[in-house]
């Protein structure tokens, strides 16, 4: 066990439902994404470290990444103990996966430290326990993608059963405005029944928007980026969602909607020209409602968390 | 307009909602298939000839044939005849698109006769006037892949969209055991509403078959080969359906269900020597439930609807 030894990653943010795969799709991208960094200590246990200013618990219990190495440790037969630095950049509760980018983020990186004794599919299996912690239920549309990178698709939550999914090259613009829509009232307000006739609808969409990902067929892709269950319902707690939405496919986006359970939106274009016009449409709508927001150009991360080299 | 000419065809069975797809999937197979002729007349209107033994109704908006090619001559700007001699092999109400294969033969025989005027998806349009007739609902899952051939989707009815989705070799062991479930009774029990939890779970699945099929991945079909919703209401109707599942999967079929509304069953395999294995069985259960059965061993149609030469 080497105790001078430690890993540096990056953890990226992640986009889940990615509209019609209401907690089954989801896909990494290369910006934002947090700071981290993992070494053994000599003692067993977590120490976890703030290097911002988000004043996130220390507790390993309370906090999402440290629930995460807990039920990594779990699983390890020998006492460990870690001392976890995390500079995040995610900002928590922006919906593009903040708190899976802590929990996917430190079990990849203390499991580089473990010589990779854990596959992937392990390592999202920890990190669903932080996000069990932040928002109450195990899932894995944002962990998935923030470790394997891509577009993912949990097919199954029990038992785990992740597909990556090949994609075209596709720009992300996302609009954050700073408004707070906790994860768990987001889940609160869906009705628990759908229509039969509207899970058919959106699961026509859902077989469209795979096929277009993997036959690279951006129209494909644009005509199926349909929500009509979640979206109607989660939208009205997003000031500016239909604006945004309508202004940026006018700017010629395939289409988006809520990333994850919002406030974030997001919308997929071709290029980078039309994904800088959305933006602007974007600062347009949320400078005329006088509402703080932050926006990213990026594109698809493929490699989901990455190592860094000192 | 040449009153010699006479078109002959081969018009496929068809497998509609392939298990987790309910209304959305579907796909031809290569028997059985019914034959049918047709040529000009020189008086205007539609004449059907039946040559086989159904005493199907020949007034053509009573005949699924007819309702078809009555909304293709609507169409049409001259006043013109057609005769139709059919010939059907797939017997009515099987559950393997017997009323498709007359409606979307009929309409693709008589567009060659008009020296192809019409698209496929405006052929598609014609023909789910059959199905109209036949169940009471415009649904395309039998005539998309009975015209297309191969695996189709249709993403939406309205506005109708077709992708045709690849397909990795696949064997197919059809039962038909010889009792009757009317459609509009198989729609009938069905529930309106459906649980939230159960839709996520079949457009998993739904995600999963069509990232299976475009990616040949025979496993991933198999896991997603379930269905939550549709199946555990409907199989009810269908004697010997759970031990014609449970003896065809061990015997190594990678999955399958009801065909379209039943009562037929099908079930998919990664090659023939499994597939008549599964026939083996599927013989078994019903031998012992002293019920009369059809079976069929056959493949994936990869064109549709074929022309005959003379």
């Amino acid at each position: 066990m080497a105790l001078d030894k430690i890993i540096r990653i990056h953890s990226p943010a992640t986009v889940a439902n990615m509209v019609c795969g209401f907690d089954i799709l989801g896909f990494a991208v290369n910006e934002p994404y947090d700071e981290m960094r993992i070494r053994f200590t000599d003692s067993p246990g977590i120490s976890i470290v703030n290097e911002d200013d988000y004043q996130l618990p220390t507790q390993p219990e309370k906090n999402v990444a440290g629930a995460a190495l807990l039920a990594l440790m779990e699983e390890l037969d020998a006492p460990i103990g870690f001392e976890l630095s995390i500079c995040k950049q995610i900002k928590p509760g922006s919906g593009v996966g903040s708190s899976a980018a802590s929990a996917a983020g430190a079990v990849v990186a203390a499991n580089r430290l473990l010589q990779d004794r854990f596959s992937k599919e392990d390592l999202v299996r920890f990190a669903m326990n932080g996000e069990k912690l932040a928002s109450g239920v195990k899932h894995a549309d944002n962990i998935a993608p923030c470790i394997y990178g891509g577009v993912t698709l949990i097919r199954s939550i029990f038992p785990l059963d992740i597909i990556a999914l090949t994609a075209p090259p596709l720009y992300v613009t996302i609009v954050h405005p700073q408004i707070e829509v906790r994860t768990s009232d987001a889940r609160g307000i869906l009705k628990q029944q759908v229509l039969l006739k509207d899970a058919i609808r959106q699961w026509g969409n859902i077989a469209g928007l795979v096929a277009g990902l993997l036959q690279s067929d951006y129209e494909l892709i644009g005509r199926s980026l349909e929500d009509v269950l979640i979206e109607p319902v989660r939208s009205i707690l997003i000031p500016g969602f239909d604006k945004v939405k309508k202004f940026s496919k006018e700017a010629g986006a395939l289409g988006g909607g809520i990333s994850g359970s919002g406030p974030s939106i997001f919308m997929l274009s071709e290029n980078e020209t039309t994904a800088r016009e959305v933006e602007k449409q974007m600062k347009e709508v949320y400078e005329s409602l006088s509402l703080a927001y932050h926006t990213y150009v990026t594109t698809i991360n493929q490699s989901g968390v990455t190592f860094v080299e000192e």
